[in-house]
């Protein structure tokens, strides 16, 4: 490392301890033991609690409130003003806007909102359809919620409304329970039933704070998971796109399938095809172009009102619908209705309605944390993810009492609302006047509306949710990271929805387990003439001291789970090494544990440690500890073990392999005993 | 650190590379960018597989094998009788001894030997009725089962034979099935086909190297079980000690208190109590004495043997059975019976005594293992867990055909084994032959023995199975581990056995879990001055660098589980230093990034750094990865990370913060924007 720049080097003193001049190995080993213990469980617990209770801004007021003590009382009552103020917009952060919104901000919004409301029109008539609602079901979603996250979110991008995979998700899990087409209004109810649940569901995780549960989902099991859902979504799209009547209520790849070939024997419409698939060649044309040139992001934006109008006006102007084209038909007038008595808590579907909100608000709550993180960290501010929850949450209840199904954000139409220039959450508030409007005035226009078109909006959706290159990406990086994708991909496509998740999340943590089980030793040599110890393997230039074994745990727990398998992997190191040397008669006689990776310890891991030591000792080799960290020190302390090992513990690699060759030169060579 | 001792190392050069000076910060980064590729997922895999596939024995083998190469043919032939020997040896441990055993390690054997049959025999036959079966089949277990171990297994301490828990483990499981009072012949094939299953686990676990199954109960799930277990057994006894004939069979705390509260209006049998309590306090003054005493440790192993020949005279004398002192009666003759006709694969209990044959697998397992280990240190040899599972696999499949129920090493026992100075597993063989003789020729003599005395032999074992000193260590150590010995004592307690024991590794697993998913994430200063850093929190002498921000990432993984958690972490710190650091009006412009602890990183892992990097290069703010290890830094370069930070990695903090000094100095100051 060579000398320090201490003339560079602008020093704080945080204590007023008396700095030994470093080298001095004893000295360093009385800052690692002398240091203070480290905070007790109860004093962690209390911190996490009192984290977890009360938001950090609230703590921020009162610092405020502390400094401004000192000042007048007439300062005083503005700062409660102030207080009040400020947890009023922690509550309803559109209330920030105020100051730094201009006219200039407002026009953005005005276009961004607008060119949302395009788009989010024909979409959500699409995604009620898979979802195995009447087409209003899909506006009164694109309606009321936004108005409810605009008051409460914190995202300034994210487009609220229906989304395929959620649509999806609710159908494939709910058509088995009630029969859609038989049953549409005891559907509906169950629908609106899990929306509520799945509204309570995301603001209880908020309130109490549990956002971490949004983690279980690692990125690479989303990516499969999105990709297993947009590929069943394609199927489902099948139904419209070939006007095929009996079709399967599965989700799976094979049903669905078994469900085209079945239809091969019925009546074709060709028209529907044609129609379809015309559009569908012009939705993805328009999305090429938005996505090469940037500017004419709009043309995708657009295309598929564009596509709604001109096959309304092809189908009312040459009457396909008496040739087999499939019509949306009647659209219902008027905003959305209260949906309140239509909630069911009747014991027989109520366990199943909280299971499915609950599978309903992770999913949802996962698509919506991933758009917004991703947009925010462009924008560069911070999303407060238990915040974002408790807005969700009241979002959804709110929505299943007004006739909405799960709402949450868009992948496809928050990247439109971006590139739009939206400057705030009042776009969100555009969109929802204009599909109202649409609601109030012009759904008669949707009558004759033709499903194909719905089924090539929906199609043209897609791919931006199947992300090869991110797979192979996952695949070159990680190949257990990539099973997690690939479980959740293969388990979503052939079994369900559920299933595919809980594989994912199960590998995913499976791997977890088994690194945390199953990690590296790895033998440490000296880089170079410097202080640095490096693995001997990454580092071919890493030098081992003669009579000195260095090996390195690589985990952060020495733990019941894998203080066996390291107690095996250091002596078999210690007996290899031994193996070696035989040519030389020098054998090892001392070995440094370097523990700067084990950030904790438990009972089974000091047993083995002692265990260790007592074996080595008895053939002749001595243990010393380098670099333990705070916990682990503490208790080798309390447990004696420190004094077993006749205080052999050093603050880091360095300072044990010189205190060993020291000790070496000293000791009589100690009497060799076999290892059996 | 000061200088180095470079005139007492001996170095030795793995490579051929051009030592460059350390402490050119540029040029360590050059090692580290430029090490070889760590090893992939797939030579992992291999690794692994052959590892788990090839003993190691058979490598060793082939070792020497190898080395003799070079030499004759005839020495050829010798080495392939000697490696022929060498696989013998391997399989039956007990051929090793050959050479190095003398007249006077026999000696010792057969004298160990008589003491542990005078401990066995009685206890034996208590666990027998622990279980509920005969008492003979206690006496079988201790007989063929032992000799098998003794050919197969390595330990040579170890005594095996019917233990408390095991019994009780059994009895609870099976008697809800089959009723062994009113079906006492079914009850027992039942034990048999269960015994079959466990040797089958047990062997299996052996053969496919899954010995890390028994460290998934950690030391204080253990603690905490056989305390709970000690309690049941204890209860049990009060059956025989108070001669309650409706006793529940539930094994739980409250139903066995409710039955002994309901048995309070039934006819008490003074007698039985007086001659039981008086015996059982014999037996624990002996106990005492062998504790206090080690020279006198044969005075508690006699004592079984000396209260039942004692207080069956004395029953035959006063033929106290007429007087409601309960007797064992009939003890059938004669050597272990065949069994394999007993065993049941009816499809009705075949799914359940496969089951039941797990649990008592794992938890025979982790009975032996832990006795095994512990006496294996105290003596300095190894115990191979894998070849350990099998043989005591093999020996309880034998077992099962031979009227023996599941076996293994006992805790009591094979300490009493170690003080009589047992030299190897021969003295396993010396009990066994005792026993047989025992069964052959002396069953009558047991006619009178009374219930109340094998209850308190088995009461005065139980004291050894509490440890209250190791369960307060565990309290003060480390309180999860303490939940998990408290879940597993009040889960055995007041449910079942196999609940406890789910719950201890549910808890024990949720632990590694919670600590992976929320690790600290702690600043760090410069230690004294020297190049090493440290805790801000620990030592209080750490200086922090003035501009510059050192964060350390106490976490193995950076992964899905907790990225979003270390990254919200990394950047309050940031923005807290930034607060207390206005008053200087000199902001932090660097943060160096100290991931050493940092074993792997996934694709969650890499996007979390990429958004770290971004948002606080909005903010001003430069970030610096300092001592990543192999495989982060083969991953942060394959995704072009270290491009997007400019090669702002190092070695080591030190060359981290002098980089960041010397770059400070040279670069104007960033324009800062708030982070909102």
């Amino acid at each position: 490392m060579g000398s320090l720049p201490s003339d560079t080097l602008a020093v704080e003193m945080t204590d007023t301890h008396v700095l030994a001049g470093a080298g001095d190995g004893a000295d360093t080993t009385e800052w690692l033991l002398n240091s203070p213990n480290p905070p007790s469980f109860w004093e962690e617990l209390a911190a996490a609690v009192r984290e977890n209770v009360i938001p950090r801004s609230c703590t921020k007021t009162h610092l405020a409130k502390k400094k401004t003590k000192t000042t007048s009382s007439s300062s005083e009552k503005q700062s409660i003003f102030k207080a009040t103020l400020t947890l009023l917009q922690s509550m309803f952060p559109i209330l920030k806007l105020g100051r730094n919104y201009k006219a200039s901000n407002f026009k953005s919004d005005i276009m961004a909102g607008l060119t949302l409301a395009s788009l989010s029109i024909p979409q959500s008539i699409g995604y009620a359809n898979l979802a195995k609602l009447d087409p209003q079901f899909g506006l009164y979603t694109s309606a009321v919620p936004p108005l409810i996250y605009a008051l409460m979110g914190s995202s300034r991008e994210i487009a609220i409304g229906p989304v395929a995979v959620v649509s999806l998700l609710l159908s494939s899990m709910l058509q088995e329970i009630r029969d859609p087409v038989a049953d549409p209004v005891g559907y509906r109810s169950l629908v609106f039933t899990v929306t509520l649940f799945a509204g309570i569901f995301q603001a209880g995780f908020g309130l109490l704070r549990l956002g971490f549960l949004v983690d279980f989902l690692s990125h690479a099991a989303i990516v499969g998971f999105m990709a297993g859902a947009a590929i069943l979504i394609g199927l489902q799209q099948l139904k419209g796109l070939l006007a095929i009547s009996n079709f399967t209520t599965k989700t799976d790849v094979v049903s669905v399938l078994e469900s085209v070939v079945r239809s091969a024997h019925q009546p074709w419409y060709p028209l529907n095809i044609v129609l379809g698939c015309s559009f569908l060649i012009f939705l993805l044309v328009a999305r090429f172009i938005g996505r090469r040139k940037k500017k004419l992001f709009w043309v995708s934006a657009i295309a598929p009102l564009i596509s709604v109008i001109l096959s309304t006006l092809i189908v009312f102007v040459s009457r396909a619908d008496r040739h087999g084209v499939k019509i949306v038909k009647e659209v219902k007038e008027g905003l959305n209705p209260i949906s309140v008595h239509q909630l069911q808590f009747n014991s027989s579907s109520v366990g199943l309605a909280a299971k499915s909100g609950l599978i309903a608000a992770i999913i949802a709550l996962t698509e919506a944390m991933a758009v917004g993180r991703s947009f925010a960290s462009i924008k560069g501010y911070n999303i407060d993810g238990n915040r974002e929850m408790i807005a969700m949450g009241f979002m959804n209840i709110i929505g299943s009492l007004t006739s909405c199904y799960v709402a949450t954000g868009s992948f496809s139409r928050t990247a439109v609302n971006f590139s739009a220039g939206c400057e705030s959450v009042l776009s969100n508030i555009v969109m929802a006047i204009t599909v109202m409007l649409a609601l109030q005035f012009f759904t008669r226009l949707l009558y004759f509306t033709p499903m194909a078109i719905l089924a090539s909006i929906i199609l043209s959706a897609l791919p931006g949710l199947i992300d090869i290159n991110e797979a192979l990406r996952i695949w070159k990086l990680d190949k257990l990271d990539f099973l997690a994708c690939l479980g959740a991909f293969l388990g979503v496509l052939f079994h369900s929805v559920e299933f595919g998740l809980l594989l994912a999340v199960g590998i995913s943590f499976a791997k977890i387990l088994l690194i945390s089980m199953r990690p590296a030793i790895e033998e440490v040599g000296r880089l170079g003439r410097s202080d640095m110890f490096g693995n001997m393997k990454q580092f071919p230039m890493a030098m081992k001291t003669q009579g000195i074994s260095i090996v390195r745990i690589n985990s952060s727990l020495l733990c019941f789970a894998n203080a066996s398998f390291i107690k095996d992997r250091i002596m078999r190191l210690v007996e290899e090494d031994d193996d070696i040397e035989e040519t030389t008669k020098d054998q090892p006689k001392q070995l440094v544990v370097d523990m700067c990776n084990v950030m904790n310890i438990d009972t089974s891991g000091i047993i083995v440690l002692e265990e260790l030591h007592k074996r080595l000792l008895l053939n002749g080799i001595q243990v010393t500890i380098a670099s333990p960290k705070w916990e682990v020190i503490h208790k080798l302390k309390r447990t004696n073990f420190v004094e077993r090992i006749e205080g052999r513990v050093f603050l880091s690699v360095g300072e044990a392999v010189d205190s060993c060759l020291q000790s070496a030169s000293k000791l009589p060579s100690p009497t060799k005993v076999l290892v059996t």
